[in-house]
């Protein structure tokens, strides 16, 4: 057992929208004690992900609220430091819902998974090999069946998820093309995920039209990340039964009331396509196969990715807001020391 | 061959919207010559369908729009009465794409099916045992898999698709609730299909409120016909794993521009539900499976219809504006003399 005292990251107020640095205080609490059946863990990175604005938000949600006044709800990484819990042994690591603090104790339900021994980058299971790479396998390949030369459409396609998304499309043989904010960002796409067309939705004066080019045979399949008037444009141009995953609305600056814009019906009956939201969290009984699988195109060489750290707690409460601004170049981690 | 004339109605204007009479004449035309291959149908009733909208709107569908000029698209059932293909014999009673006309020659590319000879009512072929019933049996059960126990809301519900619908999910054990417009279809979702609850869009204070009264566990299933308000309030109220068949846009007056409504990427995100277009011509290899089971259900009692028959062809340039205004009571066909 460690001396030190254990600094977190608590909401202080309920926040409408993308929560600022303003919604969070970052504070000192004793560390807990470790009950029977319970164990220690020591956060090495702690996740910052486009969904604790909804974990935040008082709005309809699939996990209720983080209550004012709790630690804040995160992803993190970190080693087993004690323990009284049959499966955990001191020198474990693992990752789970261990939330934005440097200690935390755990019956194992918030565990997502242990990490194997030859897992050399922990800060792997935050992204690649966390929520972000195994929300791209399954929301791309069991929701959408992607088929060699089907052409695949993703928005924020240089991020996290995005970023796999394309990747692992490529991997299938399909077409890729990606949406994203600013030159940077295209050119990551291009350069180091393989998109066979990156387009700028900042900097173009007709989005329809570039995608009506880069996609001469309509869209297979859209991972869409955004919603808001990527999403529109992409919905115009469905092929005959498209897929769609809704994976994310980052575009959307609020959900109550509940934003006006195309009704997507018609488009859906006239192409036959299917739209379906998806979340993670279902798959949790498949996450061994997704390791497996994307830790084998990484060792391949075919699957890349990129993080972008921030160093230390105290970046925490601020990086909500980043990820939402583009700011990021890679999965937003925060290393701890 | 006959000497009679083939009175036949022709679209003659191109339409926004829902074609009234004025975009119709009926017309007498030759009856054309039967060639090698072909075959010549003598239509005993045409079908008035919500379809014929989009198949004269020049607006993108999954058909091209019927010509200016041309003998309206429709559905028909008649009997061959004199024959050049080796697949149909005089006496044959045959359903297909035979348009809104008296005779028509056939080389079997718009046949639907061949009757049976145990076929009493022959009509049936464009309701129950057509494409509504087919439209029914694939929407409901293929898109949406629906359980025992499952609350299942359906739009449109005492028309030719909803009142199967509604039926066909009560026979999979299925809670079902009906949203018609007005008494007389409200008592009709009750006392004939079945319904568990019916809520009547047009003299209601609060769908909203409706629909949670007769959704307790939220809404499992849903298949649309209208889009619109109706099925903004059912979006709204969405159970986990939700199934939503896009199958009709009744209640848009027009998609030029595409009318705006709520975003339902979020709903369809926080409930994990997967929303589909529908069109029942997807599975015309299926065919067979779905008239030989809507025949036994209909035989066992079991699945009950209704037809709203209009005498003579010159009823037809004002069908579809009837049927769009809810005016019919059951499937609404043409008898023709």
């Amino acid at each position: 057992m460690t001396s030190r005292e254990n600094r977190c990251v608590i909401l202080n107020a309920r926040p409408v929208g993308v929560p600022g640095p303003e919604f969070f205080d970052v504070v000192s609490r004793p560390i807990p004690a470790v009950g029977d059946g319970e164990f220690l863990v020591r956060n090495l990175y702690l996740s910052v992900d486009p969904a604790m604005r909804g974990w935040v938000n008082d709005a309809p949600n699939y996990s209720p609220p983080v209550p004012v006044g709790d630690v804040m709800r995160a992803i993190a990484v970190g080693e087993v430091i004690e323990s009284r819990h049959p499966d955990y042994m001191e020198g474990d690591r693992v990752c789970g819902t261990f939330g934005w603090q440097h200690y935390a104790v755990s019956d194992g339900d918030n565990v997502m998974r242990k990490l194997g021994p030859d897992e050399a980058q922990p800060s792997l299971a935050l992204g690649v090999l966390g929520l972000n790479g195994l929300t791209a396998y399954f929301g791309l390949l069991d929701t959408c069946n992607p088929q060699a030369g089907e052409t695949v459409v993703v928005s924020t396609a240089a991020g996290a998820v995005g970023s796999c998304v394309g990747q692992i499309a490529k991997i299938k043989g399909c077409r890729t093309v990606g949406i994203a904010g600013g030159p940077d960002k295209v050119a990551m796409c291009l350069d180091q995920f393989g998109y066979d067309v990156a387009i700028d939705y900042q900097n173009t004066t007709d989005l329809g039209a570039e995608l009506s080019a880069a996609c001469p045979d309509r869209v297979n399949v859209y991972f869409d990340n955004t919603c808001g008037p990527i999403s529109d444009a992409v919905f115009e141009r469905l092929a005959l039964h498209a897929r769609i995953t809704v994976c994310g609305t980052a575009s959307l600056q609020e959900w109550e009331p509940i934003p006006m814009g195309p009704r997507v019906h018609r488009q859906l009956l006239v192409a036959r396509a299917r739209m379906t939201g998806f979340l993670v969290h279902d798959y949790k009984d498949r996450i061994g196969e997704a390791v497996t699988q994307l830790t084998a195109w990484i060792d391949s060489g075919d699957l890349v990715s990129r993080e972008h750290v921030l160093e230390g707690i105290d970046q925490a409460p601020g990086a909500i807001q980043m990820l939402y601004r583009g700011e990021n170049t890679g999965k937003l981690i925060i290393r701890l020391d």
